[in-house]
């Protein structure tokens, strides 16, 4: 439905129509058209965006580079719309809340790696960490500017890595 | 306009006559009714969010809360109904795009005191790090949560400042 007609084709009335089924079958799983769209946007999405490099570093930066690529070339569109509803629609606003929720903790498999491989602090909240890097995304998704160089996203990645307080400790 | 009718009462034609003016004259300083609005909005941030706590740290900290704060109490519904008009309206989308690179801009002013205390490394591409500190806080202020804890706040400020590499160098 979306490939054919895009997002203002999209409803849970025409889901429902083109499944043969009543729009209470298609709310028995999803709880909102915001919902079901976030499931469809998500599927598109794949699961490229954590590979392992072999190094936090090199993981991070083909994160940042994957989410903000894929943004640029299709799923962009969906997600910044989602987003819009969401902004005057409660329950539009719940689903997007508990994917962004969901991603963090998922996207948090690079840290852990990082972790596993004594590469990365024990003590880190990781969801809370991937959602700066995610966070980042975003705002350039939402204000058109899908483009940070290579060189931009190696900064901030090394930035955030290593700190950037000239004493390790002396700001803790 | 916005105290008495809210944001479906705000419009150019209602300004320019409030002003007892023509739209071209309102057109000639703000060149969409989202520039306008970023530009009232911003009026009624006022200017305390970078507040010098005599370190980085503290400052950073100051701002998040600030910045969240604000957007709990009455800035964040205009805030994020701009962003959700950005996603389909070209002018509005221009208008936030400025207005959020001169913000970050405007809050390296925390991390530029940082340098010239010789706390933070004059290497950085400070409204870069601003944007992801500003980030965090948008992703938050559209998916709800505007109620993050003292005690993640703190922890976002120096896993970042401080960085999470278990050895500094060892990831650049």
């Amino acid at each position: 439905i979306l490939t054919e007609g895009g997002l203002s084709a999209f409803s849970i009335e025409a889901v429902a129509r083109r499944a043969g089924a009543g729009k209470p079958t298609i709310y028995r799983w999803w709880p909102s058209k915001a919902a079901l769209l976030l499931d469809v946007y998500h599927r598109q999405k794949g699961e490229t965006f954590y590979p392992d490099t072999g190094a936090t570093r090199g993981d991070l930066i083909a994160f940042l580079e994957a989410l903000l690529g894929f943004w640029k070339t299709s799923g962009g569109e969906v997600f910044r719309s989602i987003v819009a509803e969401a902004q005057s629609d409660p329950a539009a606003l719940e689903a997007l809340r508990d994917y962004a929720v969901t991603r963090c903790r998922a996207s948090g498999v690079i840290l852990e790696r990082g972790v596993a491989r004594g590469e990365i602090r024990g003590t880190l909240d990781i969801p809370l960490i991937m959602e700066l890097f995610s966070s980042f995304c975003w705002q350039r998704l939402l204000t058109g500017r899908l483009d940070p160089s290579r060189d931009q996203i190696t900064h901030l990645v090394d930035a955030v890595l290593t700190g950037f307080a000239t004493e390790r400790d002396g700001a803790q």
